[in-house]
Parts: C-alpha cells; sequence; structure tokens
C-alpha cells in the first residue's frame, strides 16, 4: 500500500450537506424512499457521481450505479462499492449515506491520482434499505441478486397507500437497466457499526465477517381473565405473567451463554389491561440472533421446549408465529483478511465481528464475494439524530475501503 | 330460629326482572350511576320497596333507603341490609342488586309474619358503587360514613363530561335527607363471592370477616433504546426485561407464601414497542393485596427493596407512583358468628373468609358494627354476563340474611 489516502474534507463535506436533504419542517431527516426527500438525496447524488466523471446508470427498481470504465479491463466484471441513502424517519446523516459516499470518495481519488484499475470500479445507491415505506427491507439488492422480481418490487404497497414503481416513475428514477445487469467481481460496503462494541473496546475498525441470521416471531400467550382481588394465587391462569417468564428465560439463557446470540422482546401487550384483571392475554415478539444458523435453530427449538413447559406449568395456551427468518450470512474471508491487512498497514486497531442489523451486503453476498467494514458508533446509537461517528474514524473507514478496492481493482 | 324462609320465587323473579332493566341495543347490561337506565332500575326497585309498606327515603348523594318503623322501637337505630343497583358495563344480573333485593325480601317476609321487631329495619340502595362513570365507587356509602363530604360527590364529574349531581336533579333522585341521617345499629351485605373459593370448595356460605386491603402501584422502569441486533447482552438497559423480573418476582412470593396475600401485574407497556428495538421504557401496575394491613405493607416494602436491588443490578431507573391505598377491613365478630351459626342451624357449610373485592359494606363499618354475607359465584365470573349463581344457593343466602337480620332485630 502507498500513503494514498481520501480526500478527507470533501467526503465529510459530502456527507454534512446530503445529510442537510430531505429535513421534514420540525428539522428531522426523513428520506424515505420514493419520496420527493428521497428524489433531492439521490440528484445531489447523482450530480457528485457526474462531477467525479462517472456514468450514471440506473435500473428498473431505481439503484443508482456510478461507473468508472477505465480502458483496460473495461469489459471485467467490476468491483462494487456500495450502501443506500434512503432513510429511517428522524434519522442520523451516517447510515447508508457513509458507504455511498465513501464509494464514490474511493474512486474519484483512484481515479484522480492516475491509477490504473485491471477491472472497473463502481459505486451503488441501493433503493429501499431502511423498508419503512415499503416492504421488504434491503429490497434493491435482494431485486438486484435476484431473490425478489422487479415486478414484485414495483408493485409494492407503501404505508401510505403509494406504490413504488409509480413513485419512482414520478421521482424520475424508475431505470431502464435490468436489475442484476451489473455482475459485481467484489462487493464492499463500508458502514457505522450501529452497536457499542468498537467504540467501547477503542477499535477503529470492524472486518465484518459474518452477519447475524435472524428469527422473529410474535407470541401469544391465552389464559383467564379474573378478578385480582378475588383469585388466589393457585387458581390464576395468568397470561401477563407467563410472558414475563419466557422474558426472563431468553435474557437468562441469552446472558449465561458463551456465544454471540441475542434475544430480545421489543413488543409486549396485555388483555384486558386493566389494573384488578388477571391478564387474559399476553402478546409480544421475540427477536433471537446469532451468526451461526446452528445455534440459532437450537435457540429456536429452547424457546419452543420452553414454551411447552409453560403451558402445561401454567395451565395457558401458547400459539407462535414466525414473523421473519434469515439464514446468518458469512462474507468472503479473503476480502474479510484484506480489511484486516490495511487496517494493520495503516496502524489501526481492528477486531473481526459480526454484523447484528441487516445489510445490503447479506444481499449482494448471494451473487458476488462480499463484506463489510465497520467504523464506531458512538454510544452504538442510530436510527437517530444522535447517531455519531467521529471524523478521524470516518476518515480512517474510507481510507480502508480504498485500500481493500484498490487491491480487489488491481487482480 | 324458627323454620321461617323468603319466598325463593318472590326474590328470583325480581333479581330477574331487574336484570332486564337497563340493556341497551346489544343486549347489554348497563346500569351506570345517574343514567337513564339507573333511574330506570331504580323506579322499579322503589315501587317494590312501596308495595312491600316501606317507607322510601332518598338522601341528597342519591342512597335510597326503604325504612319499616314497626311501633315498637322505631325511635332506635335500625338494623340495615343492603348494597347497590347500579352496575359495570355488560354487567351480569347478580352483583349488588342480590343484596339489596334481599334485604327487601327479607324485611318483606318479616313484615308478612308478624314478627315484632325490637328496632326498626330497613334496605338501603347505595348510589354508585361501581364507580365506572364517576370516581371514586363506593361512593354513596362512602358519603354515608361520612368518608367524602356531599358536596365534593355532587361535583364529581364523569367519563362523559356529566356532572353526577345535574345526573341525579335529572332523573329524580337528588333527595332532601342529609347522608347519614340513618345511623344503623348494624349492616349487613349479602353478596355474590365474586371469586372462585366456596364453589371450588363446595361451600355455600360465606362468613366475611375481614376484606383486602388494597395497594395500587403503578412502576416507571426506564432503561436504553438500542438496536435489538447491535448490542450485546451485557451492554443492555433492557426495561422490559426489568419489568418482567417484578411480574416474576411478585408471582413466585406471593406462590410461595402461605398467607391470603395476592400479587397482580394487570397493565404492562413497553415502549417504543418495536420489535427490533430495546424497550427504553416499561410501565405496569401492581395490585396488592391481603387482609392484614402488617403483611400489607410488608409485601409493599419488599416490592421496593427489590425495585431499588433491580436498579443497582440492571442499570435502570425504577419510579414508582401510588395510585390508591385502602387498609383491610375487619367485620364485627358477633355479626360473622351469627352468620356461621344461621348456617350450621340450616345444615348448610359455611367458611370464614376475606373479601378480595371492594364493597360497601367496608365504608359503613367505620360507623356501625358490619359484615358480609358470601354465595358462590360459579368459576369465580363476576362482571360479565356469564355471571351466575345457582338458585338454591341465592335461596339459602337470603334465608341466612333473614335468620342475622332477625336476631339482630330482636336485641
Amino acid at each position: 500500500m502507498t500513503a494514498l489516502s481520501i480526500d478527507a474534507e470533501r467526503l465529510l463535506g459530502r456527507l454534512r450537506d446530503l445529510g442537510q436533504v430531505g429535513r421534514d419542517s420540525a428539522g428531522r431527516l426523513v428520506r424515505l424512499a420514493g419520496s420527493d426527500a428521497d428524489k433531492a438525496g439521490r440528484d445531489l447524488f447523482v450530480t457528485w457521481v457526474r462531477e467525479a466523471g462517472l456514468d450514471v446508470a440506473v435500473d428498473r427498481i431505481g439503484n443508482i450505479f456510478g461507473l468508472w470504465k477505465n480502458d483496460s479491463g473495461a469489459d471485467r466484471n467490476p468491483i462494487l462499492l456500495g450502501s443506500h441513502i434512503d432513510t429511517v424517519i428522524d434519522a442520523g446523516i451516517y447510515d447508508g449515506s457513509y458507504g455511498v459516499l465513501s464509494g464514490l470518495e474511493v474512486i474519484e481519488t483512484l481515479k484522480s491520482t492516475g491509477f490504473v484499475p485491471a477491472r472497473p470500479l463502481a459505486v451503488a445507491a441501493f433503493t429501499n434499505e431502511e423498508g419503512v415505506r415499503y416492504a421488504p427491507d434491503m429490497m434493491g439488492s435482494l431485486v438486484h441478486a435476484g431473490g425478489l422480481s422487479v415486478e414484485e418490487a414495483l408493485a409494492a404497497v407503501g404505508t401510505d397507500g403509494t406504490v413504488l414503481g409509480a413513485e419512482l416513475r414520478r421521482i424520475g428514477y424508475a431505470g431502464s437497466e435490468e436489475p442484476g445487469f451489473l455482475k459485481p467481481h467484489a462487493y464492499i460496503e463500508l458502514h457505522i457499526e450501529q452497536g457499542p462494541m468498537l467504540e467501547r473496546e477503542g477499535v477503529s475498525v470492524g472486518a465484518v465477517e459474518t452477519l447475524q441470521g435472524i428469527s422473529w416471531q410474535r407470541v401469544t400467550i391465552d389464559g383467564d381473565a379474573n378478578h385480582a382481588g378475588t383469585t388466589p394465587m393457585s387458581m390464576r391462569r395468568d397470561a401477563g405473567h407467563a410472558a414475563a417468564r419466557v422474558v426472563t428465560f431468553l435474557r437468562d439463557r441469552a446472558g449465561r451463554s458463551n456465544t454471540p446470540t441475542v434475544a430480545t422482546v421489543g413488543c409486549m401487550t396485555f388483555e384486558p389491561n386493566a389494573i384488578n384483571v388477571i391478564p387474559s392475554r399476553a402478546v409480544f415478539t421475540v427477536d433471537l440472533r446469532d451468526p451461526d444458523e446452528g445455534r440459532l435453530q437450537a435457540e429456536e427449538g429452547a424457546l419452543a421446549e420452553y414454551l411447552q413447559e409453560l403451558a402445561d406449568a401454567e395451565g395457558v395456551t401458547v400459539a407462535v408465529e414466525r414473523l421473519a427468518r434469515f439464514e446468518p450470512v458469512t462474507f468472503d474471508p479473503r476480502i474479510v483478511a484484506l480489511v484486516e491487512d490495511a487496517a494493520r498497514e495503516r496502524g489501526l486497531a481492528s477486531r473481526r465481528m459480526t454484523s447484528g442489523a441487516g445489510h445490503d451486503a447479506q444481499m449482494i453476498a448471494r451473487v458476488a464475494p462480499s463484506a463489510m467494514i465497520f467504523v464506531p458508533s458512538i454510544g452504538g446509537i442510530s436510527h437517530n439524530p444522535r447517531e455519531h461517528t467521529p471524523d478521524p474514524d470516518l476518515v480512517a473507514g474510507a481510507n480502508i475501503l480504498l485500500d481493500v478496492a484498490t487491491r480487489l481493482a488491481a487482480q
């Protein structure tokens, strides 16, 4: 590696400029897929892509590609860098945008220094990663990877009753390229961690080797609504109490284990939800994640077994509905090693880690060797205006992306 | 005791007739205090009181009294029998009405048999026992006992924005007697158990010796909302998990104890209540009841101590708000013994018990020797159209009331 580095001022400036696009009347950052705010963000990104001298291509699902086709090796599959620029409601400025703008920054840096790649480089902004307005999330990358037909995706009806295809036409981003037209030789996504590990450990660079599998279930427990004063403890069939047992079971089990398993009960409702009535029904969600499919299945199995025991012991009935299930993703070990190498050469502490959140990289990993680079999130905060990564970490992460992309593009 | 018995057909007929008054368009029984339905129920009761040859008196808070002033001892304090005829929404036909109509039935029976009491007998229908439309519940008896000024009670604003005083005037039940004008020598309230104990044990008569003290608290636990995928278990401040710990703590403690303590968490809400976000806040209610004030205080103390430990262990903050607190009531042992005696003499199984629910008797107990008689509730169901007590139990309970009233009125 040379001492080549990205233009920190340009990257940080663009990150802040894009972070001002799509503010609502309350000052909140809201760039939902297919909205006017999304159009404004896309337009600004495309302007920068063109200014960098790259070709712009937009596919039918609205994924935007900035392509640098150098004369040599122009017919070979490109190195693709990217992420997304749509946001959640009341978002921070880093989630997604950091990876897209760093991808552009890396290509622009290489281009301006006369580097001659052995294959093209490209930057991608995938449509509707957040999935706030249209389901499913990670939609653009999923369509790119062939996991969802473009017709089905374009027909998605939003939370506001709109249809994604019509909205993309309206904002001018219903492109003509067939999704998947660009076959990456490799894909690298730079992203904020959105968790507390790197900051807590004082490590600058995360070499993401796996992405957690996710199991989402909704559990409904039915007991008997009875008078809180007149029903002895021994005669209760208390759905709320049974639900609480599940919460503590999951926490105790995950807390005791030495694995990266995480278990969360995020939603909980009681019925009739009255102070003096024993709950007849409790409905709650269970979010289980593990980077190892075998362990994730074991956790699901342990929960199912516990629910059966609980039903017997408490005289309640238990119904389980599966809401979502994704197997863990293992990223390309060669690219992960390149991330570690680059960090070492730049004198930065790195650690191998798993991604707890979903990312476009998990979709592209279906069709190309892929990996991710994480930088610290202060306090682990994300999907929140307090989302923050210090500038030196942002710059360091982009330089690692530069190094890895340079090595891959040289081959 | 003689073999004197109440007129079962008359009592059961009136109970069913009154149970048809105040049906809404969906067929639900709804006689909320001060409503047109309440007026219709009151009018029917007053008709029966007059037909029985009793004097009718209504006080300023709308409590209705039917007075049998026999010539002898007319200036002595009366034996008062009673309960309430207002209902919850979608009520059963027994709660309250059974005690009022049985009181009338007992007096009518005594009157028709030429019994000469040593003091007057009276039946009371207290205003707004249920407290559904106007707070507090047990209002009429509370005002009668001097625990709440009549002015304050009449100014109560309902859930529908109405004012109780105006509604009582509107329906013709803003009486002229000063509340408390009638000083009972003793008060006996016959009521359905609203719990499962008598049916479960195959016992016909409950001799209610205590009424549980009630402690209602609202607990708010604050932690940190973090990403369910990226936050390791060891770094969580999960308000939902902490709340679940409290639920299981209360259940385990009450379940282990040999006391009649009951503990219920009836309300529970999580924030932000999203499947993939660790709850930042959990708000729940705690309903603690015990017939012994010392034990009730000990339970409150144990909860407070546990919440402190939990806050330290889980890194959450805990705030507690007291919603209601009533000390336990001990009923008059002499009257309780009379109930047991009467059951024995009629060959009925009885048991001493505590009332888990609140009743007008707990208010009148402040100013006069009082007790309650319970009859079985099938399945412990109450405040529900499926509320049911078999006819033989209804008749047996009214005969016990007859026996106890006769003994007390003879003195």
